[in-house]
């Protein structure tokens, strides 16, 4: 049996979210590379916690978790009270959708799956609940695999990329955005060279994006954060690639703290910045980035490190999770639905009606 | 007594660098800040591996380091070969000059000193060469204080400061360069609030500046390197305030990896960006920044935190300890001998001159 028959999801590489005997299953990102472990859930609020402690992060994977813990949801609810589940599922699925604000995946998938809880039939919700989810989760993987094509096709042969965080496998249904294009570039033989920014202070890039290219083969070097513009400055870097948590309207993208400083770095150098983030994960309802909630975490991920203290003990820090990218230093977003270069409201509202 | 007459020195703050009953009292800096422990060195060799160790870091203390080491190598050699100590004593002043490339106070410091070696009298050189490195350390510290003064003079009033890496007390002799300025402002009640990067890999924001201005109250919150240019971006910053490992003829500053990228933010957003350091980092035998050596430390550095690995098992990293500013990004360059705006080779070369 292949991977597809097993589970209806053809994971390429790891498997960050599955569904197995009725749970969710999700790696636990917070222990990668050391210890590769799981954390299965059965229930709403225990599935919310999961997100919001980022046992499961990165956009798209959020909403896929998201939309299995509806599963969940529903198959408890269903069961506990098979006349009223619809509406005492309601408040679990408002606290869902507030597990972190800034990625729209999550809340743009807990609509899908809302919108599914409206038109399935009473006697057994929990089997088209799930067939559901695993659609959402399938057609994640599927588009990662088409912006993989679209996004190589864009780059040279020889190619040197750096990319922040970690917008891989993992942070997906799997095969991943950013690095969905880079396996896809590695796979026709462009790529000379990657470079991993380690993307403090959660270091996806030192922990989870080496870990994903290495087991690949993928040629990675991880970085300082703050020794991206001195690559550029030496060269060393031909395009920068990164994922989204929200894309407005206008084009500016919402994504991990720091990339906006590798947007401003790689337009100085002339340097082309590549945006790749499914379409679900593009908020036309939010005009730009202005309008964005940015998560602000808690200050020990700056503090500490690993459970030990760096700073000083009565230190503090500030931990803005995300930033915003304004439109005008993107070179292309990618989405499953095509290639928009130089991107604005027009083109980015053209994309998504086509 | 006061800590003039117990040392020579005036420490403002703490004593990164002691001579105390004829040997070398450091800082280990590499404990810091969870613990104040001390290392003590009698010769030449000890002191450069300390330099290279970074037990004590920072351009100016590395030089004053290198000046107290020359002090024990000619006790040591003096005594041990008193007709031909100036002959035997040579290789080690090489040596010691190689501890760290990139900081040309090192090499500044090292020439001072074999200078006062050439003059010294034979009959009992130590004590004249002691009073030649205090006057090193000393004048280093009245250099800050002069610093300071001439730098808060251009901030203005309520002031929002991002630094990067240290440029403090435990940079130099004592007092600080770029925290020289930020003390300064300080005290004349300038300060609305300090930023310190916490400057990967070394993390020596996070550990060593949060820690030197807590120690003044000076209110200062430590955020991830990649979160400048977010902070810059919402107008939280006035003034980027750093230090330097060197300063080209043409006004190019080499400082701790990160600086750059930080400049290139500060610019987009119109945030001023100071650079801080006496006359000893100047080096106008080095025409512009791609001649400055950048020193590149090891990949463990990036790949292990506190002794434990962060990143997978096989990864490599690359780990740039500088990189280079260019001047056209400077808005000012402040050493003792005066303040120089938009700096160039002629203004530069006019400063040094005067």
């Amino acid at each position: 049996m292949n991977d597809q028959a097993v589970s209806g999801i053809a994971y390429d590489t790891v498997r960050p979210i599955e569904w197995i005997d009725g749970q969710l299953r999700l790696i636990d990102q917070r222990r990668l590379p050391g210890e590769l472990s799981y954390l299965s859930l059965d229930n709403i609020p225990d599935s919310a916690q999961a997100i919001t402690d980022m046992v499961v992060r990165g956009a798209p994977a959020i909403g896929i978790t998201a939309a299995y813990a509806v599963v969940l949801g529903v198959k408890q609810h269903h069961s506990a009270d098979p006349a009223n589940w619809r509406k005492t599922i309601e408040p679990e699925l408002e606290l869902l959708i507030k597990a972190r604000p800034t990625a729209v995946n999550l809340q743009w998938a807990v609509t899908q799956m809302r919108a599914l809880i409206e038109k399935t039939a009473d006697a057994d919700p929990t089997a088209a609940m799930l067939a559901g989810a695993r659609r959402i989760h399938a057609t994640d993987i599927a588009a990662n695999h088409t912006m993989g094509r679209l996004g190589a096709e864009l780059l040279g042969r020889d190619c040197q990329v750096i990319t922040h965080c970690n917008a891989g496998a993992l942070a997906t249904g799997g095969y991943g955005t950013a690095l969905g294009v880079i396996r896809a570039a590695y796979e026709r033989n462009q790529i000379r060279h990657i470079y991993a920014d380690e993307t403090r202070p959660w270091l996806q890039g030192a922990r989870l994006t080496a870990w994903e290219l290495m087991q690949e083969g993928i040629p990675v070097e991880i970085i300082a954060d703050g020794a991206a513009a001195y690559l550029m400055q030496g060269g060393k870097i031909d395009w920068a690639i990164v994922g989204s948590d929200r894309i407005a309207a206008n084009g500016d993208v919402a994504n991990k703290i720091g990339t906006y400083s590798l947007a401003l770095a790689a337009r100085h150098h002339g340097v082309k910045f590549m945006v790749v983030a499914p379409t679900s994960t593009v908020d036309l309802a939010t005009p730009s980035g202005a309008e964005i909630p940015i998560e602000t975490r808690s200050e020990t991920e700056v503090l500490n490190f690993a459970g030990q203290r760096t700073a000083p003990d009565a230190a503090h820090a500030c931990n803005p999770a995300f930033d915003i990218t304004s439109a005008e230093l993107i070179d292309v977003i990618i989405t499953e639905k095509g290639v928009v270069k130089a991107p604005d409201r027009e083109k980015l509202a053209a994309m998504m009606a086509a």
